[in-house]
């Protein structure tokens, strides 16, 4: 197999010592070098094309430059667009970034942060499992720069977080429908046990309430993170509530199933049923599409955490910990109808 | 700023030199430790939660564990699938994943790669820019492991490849629209000088004369590869040539642009104008949708590239140059009328 040239064999072909050749392609100073010395060792590492390891200056305590994304799911534009944008501010610093997909899974989590620790990353971008506030114990005790994203760490309050204003997304989804006359609504959620996640549904009553609707008019669905459950669920709405005019997706890929199974169930949207979507994967506006959702401004999340990632890295000093959370914005489409 | 537990601080705890506390912790054989030795170690290293680093074994040629995907576009879903899928296999064998985007820039690929080289990756997959041949010299120089995904380097004959029968998909969505009886069809496509890439087109051509439709009934509308670029020559087409009776777009993204401007100039498909797609990412068939497109199978690109890529890694002896041409599948949806 071939390999790259070492210091070692630049070194040899220079007649010189490795040490002399770190000192030349670093160029050090404080030492003296012959310019025989020196145009020998810069032709030896040219002929050689010799390219330095990144992991040799590491090992002297130097920025490995390579930082980590820890992502829950990768089926999910939301964190697609997320590591998107921060690789994007990453690579223009000079960094790397090494992406690695969870599947909302504690022990995976758990491997994955150790084997970021071995290759000694300079930092990591995380959304928790539920179990990632143990799993970032170590991190957090060596002071591994780390922003959370998303969700937060429960029962942690030092930690640099940057998320989506949950309730605020409920509230502006719910809020809409309920100001366009709809009064019997469902609401279908992800179950997954993840306190912030449920500020979505909370702000649904709380905006209900608001309007004075009563509790009795309105349906929640609860199941699995996937498009099969988001169809199963919205037929069993359908079919237990036939009277609502108003379905209110929580999460993106539930409303892509659920919508499905509309369609092929030949509910027209908006003029039987309305539907309101939080998020904003490229299908909710594509082609024929044009659902009224609630933009949570991915890319920006991204760009958010990596700039606050660097100023960790970058800067000497320590710095505060800070808590960045970021409102949505409403997208008009046209798939809730006017019924006041 | 706190930092990792080093070899050298186990040692000091455990009152023993850091060539012991390698020997231990990395369970070497062939030198005498005592019991005594052995346990004071194991304590120091649990005690300071030392974890060691990848970087320093790499140092002694053994795997960094890493490997870097080097994709032209991330806005484009046939990419980011071929990212999750190839992390999925190499997350399982033990390797993580730097993901980089080229943005299909010659000078940013190469750029990348030399970083590449520094972090001293145990491989690459790469879809190389236009100057991919060039930019890869040194890398097929120094024998790094590489799979190049989707286009070819141009030039050169050894070298692993896997990639999409592009001649093959446009020729199956080509026959599939001449099938159906339409017989003035524009294609729209990417002026991207990429060679293999216009195999589509050339099949699209091939498919019309194999029906006997002379030349002067289809349209071929080229430009950049955007939704705005995709909207305009979808404009352009309509204007120029209003007796056209269905268009074929050879790329997804000219596709997203393009129909959203049917769609808002109140072109009802396939009722006014049939369309087929090559590509499939979500938004063909998400929600209203229903587009006959031509599948890629995106992510068993992405599978094989990497088990091409482990095959080299983990084999002692050289692995003979492969080149895996993958074919299309034709999904039918309602977006193309039966007009014979």
């Amino acid at each position: 197999m071939k390999q790259y040239a070492t210091l070692k064999d630049v070194a040899k072909l220079a007649g010189t010592t490795a040490a002399t050749v770190s000192y030349v392609l670093n160029q050090k100073e404080g030492r003296y070098i012959s310019d025989e010395t020196r145009r020998k060792v810069l032709e030896a590492a040219k002929q050689l094309e010799y390219v330095k390891s990144i992991g040799a200056s590491s090992l002297k305590g130097k920025s490995r430059k390579l930082i980590a994304i820890l992502i829950p799911q990768f089926e999910n534009q939301f964190f697609t667009r997320i590591i998107v944008a921060s690789e994007e501010i990453f690579v223009k610093h000079g960094y790397d970034l090494i992406i690695c997909n969870t599947l909302d899974k504690p022990e995976r989590e758990k491997a994955i942060l150790n084997r970021m620790i071995q290759q000694r990353v300079d930092g990591i971008i995380l959304t928790p499992t539920k179990m990632g506030t143990e799993n970032t114990k170590l991190l957090r005790k060596v002071g591994m720069k780390m922003v959370v994203v998303d969700r937060p760490l429960p029962g942690v309050k030092d930690f640099f977080w940057v998320a989506t204003n949950n309730y605020g997304c409920g509230y502006l989804g719910a809020n809409y429908l309920f100001s366009k006359g709809h009064r019997k609504v469902a609401y279908i959620n992800w179950d997954s046990g993840i306190e912030d996640l449920e500020a979505r549904k909370h702000a649904f009553f709380d905006a209900a309430e608001s309007y004075g609707i009563p509790q009795g008019h309105l349906v929640v669905a609860e199941g699995g993170f996937s498009a099969e459950e988001g169809c199963q669920l919205t037929q069993k709405v359908l079919e237990e509530h036939p009277d609502i005019t108003a379905i209110f997706y929580g999460f993106n890929i539930q409303a892509l199933g659920g919508i499905k199974c509309l369609t092929e169930r030949g509910v027209s949207i908006p003029d039987d049923l309305s539907v309101m979507i939080i998020g904003s994967p490229e299908w909710v506006m594509a082609g024929k599409n044009d659902f009224t959702h609630v933009d949570m401004n991915d890319l920006e999340l991204g760009r958010k955490a990596a700039s606050l990632l660097l100023s960790q890295i970058q800067q000497d000093d320590e710095v505060p910990f800070q808590h960045i959370i970021q409102d949505c914005s409403l997208v008009e489409g046209n798939s809730v109808r006017d019924i006041r």
